[in-house]
């Protein structure tokens, strides 16, 4: 089968669709408390990425506070400085390279460290949480958002969609050691735990995505297609053998056709954790 | 294995669980502005079961407003009264016995008309939704949500807890024609346009349902293993064959473990629409 040509910028996508506002709903109460002693707010976010979430970030905080983004990647640091030029928030945002098991910051320094969907990708999150409680002011917070696909589910479940599901959640499990796996949204609680903090400083919730509209179903069967046409998932199922090229077209048409319909429609939960300090 | 004596009113537990806080934040800023406009409204609660959910909807209203709540069981209206009654609202809230395939009421009559957890158990939802549009005043809406029994997840991942999920989903989708099915919160978009509404009258939105903290596990807890022990998951389980004793005392151990560890937390996900008329 021959490949279409996928011109959407896929990473892209994916980053654009995290927002504060979509994303990050479970921490706004207590940011606005925070905010309204003391406007001048510092943000930390580990593993910035691209640097969409940093910039939402921004603009929740307001012009009087500021945003550091710190990533290991030096690629995402360049990307994500261009994506804040073009916001308009260089003078609010600043994206540094670092370890996020060590970061290059002083003790109590952010009123605010946050991550989404990045603790999945490494060996110890709880080291990390330790980190990010370190580098929090008393009187501050810890934030942090995961997908638990497990949880995901999808209308119509079309045969295509569903060896979709299978093949993304088992190349999770397959890495998961550490972060990894497609069930790290209910694991924030007990890492926290692991990470030194007390039961009584840890509020937990479980927010959604869902997509259901013709512009995001768009969006998303987009970067779907792509990650199986172009991108790494194909490119790993086909080196280990999980699914033959016609399965993944299978599953790239499924896509397409699940977001042509008007009756269709996805969701699946995200572990959130607030810790305060 | 003996049975230990439960004395926990079972069926009262898993009612009392769902509010207007917890379950009624899809609709709650359409209500709110079609109470800024006239405080008189009128809501009708489709399946008002135990009548918790009537009354906590009509604090929701205001003591301007009017619930009246429709259930097919006697015991059920009856019961509802007295709930009501206890609760002060008996000025404010009525249960009458009807069959919500034909609402007793004109058409054109309630300015809300709110379903909970109540589709999943009819043959033909679309038609009840029909019906739910058919009372609801031009301007007013619709509201249903339904669990999403698939979506459920649970952390940890002990095995009696895997076993009970099984069995109930099992069990669900065993009795899915029409309504019934372990994956009916995704379905009620599907059935709103099966009832004639149009894609752009509907508002779709996932909410989740969790329990993380020691008072809310336990009495979760309490309720399931109720159910394996001397409810009617037990008794469907033993005589389809589904579970054996044994296996129901696991799971209800393993729920009891569950509510006692610090690090333990459960999450689902409920589809909801917002039908506009």
């Amino acid at each position: 089968m021959s490949k279409p040509v996928v011109s959407t910028p896929l990473c892209s996508i994916l980053h654009e669709l995290r927002t504060a506002e979509n994303s990050g709903s479970y921490f706004q109460p207590k940011l606005r408390s925070l905010k309204a002693a003391n406007p001048k707010l510092k943000l930390l976010d580990v593993g910035s990425g691209w640097g969409h979430m940093g910039c939402s970030l921004a603009q929740a905080l307001g012009p009087a506070g500021r945003v550091v983004g710190v990533d290991i990647s030096p690629e995402s640091i360049s990307h994500a400085r261009e994506v804040a030029g073009r916001c308009g928030l260089e003078d609010r945002v600043d994206f540094v390279q670092g370890d996020a098991y060590k970061l290059p910051f002083a003790d109590n320094e952010f009123d605010v460290a946050h991550a989404h969907q990045v603790l999945a990708h490494l060996e110890r999150p709880w080291d990390v949480i330790a980190e990010m409680v370190r580098v929090t002011k008393p009187g501050g917070f810890v934030a942090i958002r995961e997908g638990d696909l497990e949880s995901e589910i999808v209308y119509p479940a079309e045969p295509g969609l569903l060896k979709f599901h299978k093949l993304i959640a088992t190349a999770m499990t397959a890495r998961g050691k550490g972060g990894g796996g497609a069930d790290t949204g209910r694991k924030l609680l007990p890492w926290a735990l692991k990470a030194g903090a007390k039961r009584d400083q840890i509020t937990v919730s479980y927010g959604t995505w869902w997509f259901d509209t013709p512009e995001h179903k768009d969006k998303w069967a987009k970067a779907m297609t792509g990650q199986v046409r172009d991108g790494m998932v194909g490119e790993i199922a086909k080196k280990t053998g999980l699914a033959t090229e016609e399965d993944l077209e299978e599953m790239a048409t499924a896509w397409e056709e699940w977001a042509a319909r008007e009756d269709s429609s996805l969701a699946m939960m995200h572990g959130e954790i607030l810790v305060e300090k």
